[in-house]
């Protein structure tokens, strides 16, 4: 921003409190919506709705979806019932269904008979959505035509159809059982001659996704083609949607947010690291920590089996060392398999070639590490002979955490459960204990 | 999909050794250019230029972004040189300039000659810009107009200039020194009568970045204002380009790949994680794990000072417990600093409030996981009272793991070291080692 925006919190309080009616309707009309949330954010629901009452009702709704969502709950749960059935009406589509699906089942029975019956149709599709399905993401809002009328048409029907649409800057050709039979950009019409046929300058290739596909396939797809918009069919091929640039970008950053609290093992937090509760973050962490608990006292069980003789005492200090280099090769492998999957650069197809890659890798790095951890051993170990035992377990342990890394998020991936969240526990769980089984037995075998 | 498209590598050498120029020309035309691409990827550097002879320049140069980078380079050193000038200048400038940082520095200085001046000049100016900032993920291609034109005129400009320009969606405003003074949308002009002026339509409130502002922000600011683009100025405000929300995901879905990469100490790979070759794959998992395997080194050597008399041997199986217990708190905690600093959520002067949050939540935390740390070693202690040593130790390294976990990223972050990339190791060292002190010394203490 090349200038910071003047307009800040205290003074909007100056203004409710004057009254200042002429000055509230300035900020709330001329700001980006964006903008006016921002500042806005810091007033009570009641001032909210204060300052909402100077600006008409679709402004309002342009508004409203800037705030966070537990705000935005929290706005509808403070304000006048009758205020609520023309906002609703008024939001675009997603936005509405991302709060409805906020809300508690009954608050939204509630509030929906005060919504116009047309609009009330298209809330009961999205709300029926699964949560991580093309249709989630959708909005009913867009802009379609049929294909036999000419460019100079087609621009005067979207003059009308325009204030309804998310985007108009594709626009979706449909047969008259509103089949997607093509698409032309708003670009080409300004383009195009005034006389020619929407039938003729449409592209027929049309990229969609169906409405039960999921969101990944979504980001995939739109990515791939850089478009602004993507649109979602039944399975019927009938147009009932679209997916728009922006919904997809805030998408990916909440998965990669979400990815990488999982890699770190704590439940997604799905709000900000500032407002979540701390018995919430407690709750979200402590339960990964007691299950990576659990199979870390799996392997205290095992190891206390141990009963080593004075002359392998030696061995105690490089406990954690081995079970570390298992540990992180675990995780550098079951990472790299997660990301590969969740990009789409590998399928689970690709299951061969990933354990053949592991499998090198895990030996060269494997080999690699075992050098230095021979030269280590030499300090502590009373003949080199015995020193061996450290570098033998490093090669083994960095094998299988790579090994083990690898073939996990493939086998939760192909039984359908989420790779992200379930492979880090279990990774370290099967390679700290095969790294103190590998250990007490080399020891054994080396040391007698 | 609705329907897999039926073209596919064995009908595209069919035809190529058919000489089916008809046919080739089709396929190249018709479809998407990321669909094209995708198909004759298998093909060979020569066999994908014969599919581009069929084609004219215009149509290769959206094609040829489409292909990987590393697929682009081979293509470009298998050209004939006289084919490139013209297929550079016509590449869109923010595509060409990914493309061209790939290059050897005297390949580019061989090619630059061949194209046109002015192009030559875009050229350099993006080639300027440091890698991570606004200007590299720019394009110097815009749509703009004067404020003093009516939307009729604006529209007939649009015609002209639209297809040098990668977005029409927003139109810029200029004044005569090329200040960026507002913004109109195509959609706007489109619904605006023809008589009114661009000065009255646009929106004065411009939200813009600086060319040497990091991507972050960019990527911050398009997804707060859901825009399709975002204009980019100099020092003075005068518009040098704009970066599209389709460069913006691409940038958003290689950051979180390599944020996730990072995370597990992995050099970032910058590419698909099958084609990666394994000499490159295991330098940048082998650095990363030489160091950790140093850290945990030290912690060996910290442990061999510990002489275990006969009564404390069963302190020895809980070792990989306590140690992992810290781990695994720390690495939460520095994942949840990470995230919140990259995605915006919280900023390096919220550092009191995230410490404050860290300290109540490793106590929480540490005192919940100490109840069936004491469980379990009373199974193995001699008496109840030397097991405290084992939830004492607990409850100190989680609360530990917290602190170090929160800290470390916020203080890499200040010293302007990616977070990211330097906290999982420096974690894992000091609250390993924090974790084998405070276990031998509580040992002492308790056991005497």
């Amino acid at each position: 921003m090349p200038s910071a925006n003047p307009i800040l919190l205290p003074e909007l309080r100056v203004m409710l409190a004057e009254g200042d009616t002429a000055g509230l309707r300035e900020v709330a009309e001329e700001l980006h919506p964006a903008t006016v949330a921002e500042f806005s954010e810091g007033l009570a629901e009641a001032e909210i709705w204060q300052v909402f009452a100077t600006i008409p009702v679709e402004r309002q709704a342009e508004i409203f979806p800037y705030y966070p969502l537990s705000r935005q709950v929290d706005l509808l749960k403070a304000a006048d019932r009758r205020q609520l059935g023309p906002l609703i009406e008024w939001m675009a589509a997603d936005n509405r269904d991302d709060l409805l699906r906020e809300l508690e089942p009954e608050f939204v029975e509630e509030i929906l008979p005060l919504v116009a019956k047309a609009e009330r149709h298209d809330i009961r599709l999205l709300l029926s959505c699964p949560e991580d399905s093309a249709g989630a993401l959708m909005t009913t809002e867009y802009a379609s035509l049929p294909a036999d009328i000419t460019a100079g048409e087609a621009i005067a029907r979207l003059r009308s159809q325009a204030p309804d649409s998310e985007s108009i800057y594709y626009i979706y050709v449909l047969d008259p059982e509103r089949h997607l039979v093509g698409f032309v950009s708003l670009r080409d019409l300004i383009l195009a001659k005034p006389t020619a046929l929407v039938g003729d300058l449409m592209q027929r290739d049309v990229i969609s996704v169906r409405i039960d596909e999921p969101q990944d396939k979504v980001v995939e797809q739109l990515a791939r083609f850089d478009f602004i918009a993507i649109p979602v069919v039944d399975d019927q091929n009938r147009l009932v949607g679209i997916v728009t640039h922006d919904d997809v970008l805030d998408a990916v950053r909440q998965e990669a947010t979400d990815e990488a609290q999982m890699s770190a093992a704590i439940a997604p937090l799905g709000e900000g690291y500032l407002e979540a509760a701390i018995t919430s973050m407690t709750w979200k962490r402590g339960v990964w920590l007691a299950i990576l608990f659990a199979t870390a006292a799996v392997t205290a069980m095992v190891l206390s089996n141990w009963e080593p003789a004075e002359s392998q005492l030696w061995l105690v200090a490089f406990i954690p060392l081995v079970v570390a280099s298992g540990g992180n090769s675990g995780n550098q492998s079951a990472t790299l398999v997660i990301t590969a999957l969740s990009t789409g650069d590998c399928r689970l197809s690709d299951w061969k070639r990933i354990l053949k890659r592991e499998f090198v890798l895990g030996l060269v790095l494997g080999a690699i590490l075992a050098v230095p951890g021979y030269l280590l051993a030499l300090a502590y170990a009373p003949t080199p002979l015995q020193a061996i035992v450290i570098p033998a377990t490093i090669l083994c342990v960095v094998l299988v955490g790579a090994l083990v890394g690898s073939v996990l998020p493939l086998l939760f991936r192909s039984i359908g459960l989420d790779p992200a969240l379930m492979s880090n526990p279990f990774v370290s769980a099967i390679v700290d204990v095969v790294g103190i089984l590998v250990y007490m037995g080399l020891a054994m075998v080396v040391l007698g």
